[in-house]
């Protein structure tokens, strides 16, 4: 039978899409970025900015947490205003979230002063905080930050080094797709999982692209992308009270607006989608402690949703992600997690591979050689292909293995 | 403000029930027990068998899991016959699961062999398996345990122990309780989580009875007591293919029959609440490397099922578990957790107390002891309490830290 999904959406536009290597957020025209060391962090660098040179169209995702931070208020609050962002700015160190009053009034100065140095409205800026909760920005290095940062145009590495927390490297994409004819890019950067008391793992997506869109299509484009990719990561199942994935588009290359009309817009949505999708493995295989990232592929649901919701539950099965760090080709647990799921099954249609090997068939294990089980585990990508034979329905999760050191990281780091 | 309900419900009816040390299934009049080694585990104890004197109603709540095992179905069977069972048998070792038609004719036969040597009807025999999944019931050793196993007065340990699989210990309870002036007995036997590959994690309980309660009377009495209990453990969010709760209730102390309309019916549904609450919290207690008991209490939820669904969400965090291992008073987790249900929450109303320390209070964080809170937290029983202030709803969940000792466990059995 067809195995794998990879490559698949890629091949339907090999003409048009190609991924672009070391490109990054300063790859589409238009943009200049940058990051410096405002004091916030002990040495690294902890403040960062990003500048569009015209107001960019801007689409958005929130997280979903009932505890949203102050910093995504104010930056919803922006977008709200124009539908556009000219400047993005971040901190890392202190997340400003569940800091009340006094966190809110904070977010909205960080704003104004970004506004105020550049010349442009407040509602243009967008602003995106991570690192400690509970805790109030010290606003004289916020202060600081603001006005001394500066964008250039290969500010991105500065950029990408001063959003992240405990990730132990830098995360950024970047693809490239033909739009009437012209190349538009789309590149990114991203931040990940890390939780240190009292932070949690946050998850920040900052796209950029030269397309000339509006901010309703990008939304469109943005919000399926999101669903099939940072959506579709766990590293240990929680949601972080500052999770954001922000998208600008400049337009600095001229074609015929981007509408779902287009003749390119699915070469467009599948490019920007192959950027988040690249971020989110990225971030997927930075979790805490791990070694390995687990890809998760689901086919034959009654739907794509329960694809994804079934990837999901196996990948961030706890015994799944010990197994895959002992080398266990534990399909049992998989069987598990998939019975676990609130997804229909029916476990006398379901099939399992580990890798390429066919380990339980039609509802029953069948024989397979652990040896080459044992040998595919042992990479730094693990692949799973679960197949239901339930419909058409399709998706893919990503995660990583559960090991000693989310242990360590996780219990210890106050003592 | 009045925190934690400890001791609340049994409170309502302290003139009427109390906790029998010591006490088993055999507490309850009319029941006989035993367990003996099949060959089925390499020396331990793998097989067990209770006994009604007389064809006992019967109640049982099952695994949600899609894959239920044959053990499962054949047991839904018999208690759909006559709504009574005399027989209970169980093996440990095998489970069962993941075995298709040989696995259900297995079933049958274990289920037949039993009835013929006690000469009851097939229907009246329950049957249950916690093992290794994916693997057949070596017929031979089930047949011997079948002809073997013995019911006495005071085979209870010796069931109790046969019952396990990774258990650390054996899990007992038992509550009595006035009705109608007489004294009922409900005593209860369990195991919980242990997952050794391929296995997974099986939650078995099984309670005894001497009231006179019919069938459908006992499942309305057992059901909302699996909810408070039972449903609101978890180890590691996994869910076997062969969880069962079976409850035997034979009549033995006569009084007017149990309904609810009877005066203590909410005594006698209580004490049994408070049987399936013992048990619960024993099986939490001993998840895989465990070190500490965790309960998290919620109440000011809109509804009962609101609350029990963010303390589940609390105590099943990986963050707050690792946290609580390392005495790590992170209550940034828990508002991780609670902002990561599906129940509604506002932030602003949130209190949250780490046993009796406030240290999140109204949406921000408030100060307090960390000295207190380590040596809170460096106990075998920790208890976080979380107040919504949304509306009445109120309930408790069960957990336990999570250790390098799971890490190691799970992911280190084959190698």
């Amino acid at each position: 039978m067809k195995r794998g999904r990879d490559g698949l959406i890629q091949a339907k536009h090999t003409q048009s899409i190609k991924k672009v290597t070391d490109g990054s957020i300063l790859t589409p025209k238009g943009y200049k970025a940058g990051g410096i060391h405002s004091g916030l962090r002990y040495r690294k660098k902890d403040f960062a900015l990003l500048m569009s040179e015209t107001p960019a169209s801007v689409a958005a995702v929130y997280t979903q947490s009932h505890f949203q931070a102050p910093p995504l208020q104010v930056t919803q609050e922006s977008i709200a205003g124009q539908g556009k962002i000219q400047s993005v700015v971040i901190n890392s160190a202190v997340a400003n979230a569940c800091t009340g009053e006094e966190g809110l009034a904070n977010a909205y100065e960080m704003r104004g002063m970004v506004a105020t140095r550049f010349h442009i409205p407040d509602e243009y800026v967008a602003i995106a905080s991570t690192g400690v909760i509970g805790e109030q920005l010290p606003m004289d290095k916020i202060a600081y930050g603001c006005e001394t940062v500066e964008a250039t145009e290969d500010g991105n590495q500065d950029f990408q080094q001063a959003i992240l927390t405990t990730d132990t490297c830098q995360k950024s994409a970047c693809y490239q797709v033909q739009v009437d004819g012209k190349t538009v890019s789309i590149g990114g950067a991203a931040k990940g999982s890390g939780m240190i008391h009292p932070n949690m793992a946050t998850m920040l997506g900052f796209i950029t692209t030269d397309a000339t869109i509006d901010s309703d299509a990008l939304q469109k484009a943005l919000s399926p992308s999101i669903e099939k990719s940072f959506n579709q990561i766990t590293v240990d199942g929680e949601t972080s009270t500052n999770d954001m994935v922000l998208t600008l588009a400049n337009g600095a290359v001229e074609h015929a607006t981007l509408t779902e009309d287009h003749p390119d817009w699915d070469a467009f949505q599948t490019a920007l989608q192959l950027v988040c999708e690249d971020l989110a493995k990225q971030i997927a295989k930075d979790g805490e402690g791990a070694t390995k990232l687990i890809e998760v592929e689901v086919t034959g649901a009654r739907t794509d949703e329960e694809a994804r919701m079934i990837g999901k539950k196996v990948v961030g099965s706890s015994l799944v992600k010990t197994a895959v760090y002992g080398l266990d080709a534990n399909w049992g647990r998989i069987v598990g997690a998939i019975g676990h799921s609130e997804a229909e099954v029916d476990p006398s249609r379901c099939d399992i591979y580990i890798e390429d090997q066919l380990v339980f068939s039609h509802g029953t294990p069948c024989p397979f050689s652990e040896e080459q089980a044992t040998e595919d585990l042992d990479n730094e990508k693990v692949k799973f292909f679960i197949h239901l034979d339930e419909g058409d329905g399709e998706g893919t999760a990503w995660g990583c293995d559960l090991t000693y050191d989310y242990v360590k990281i996780n219990a210890s780091y106050r003592t």
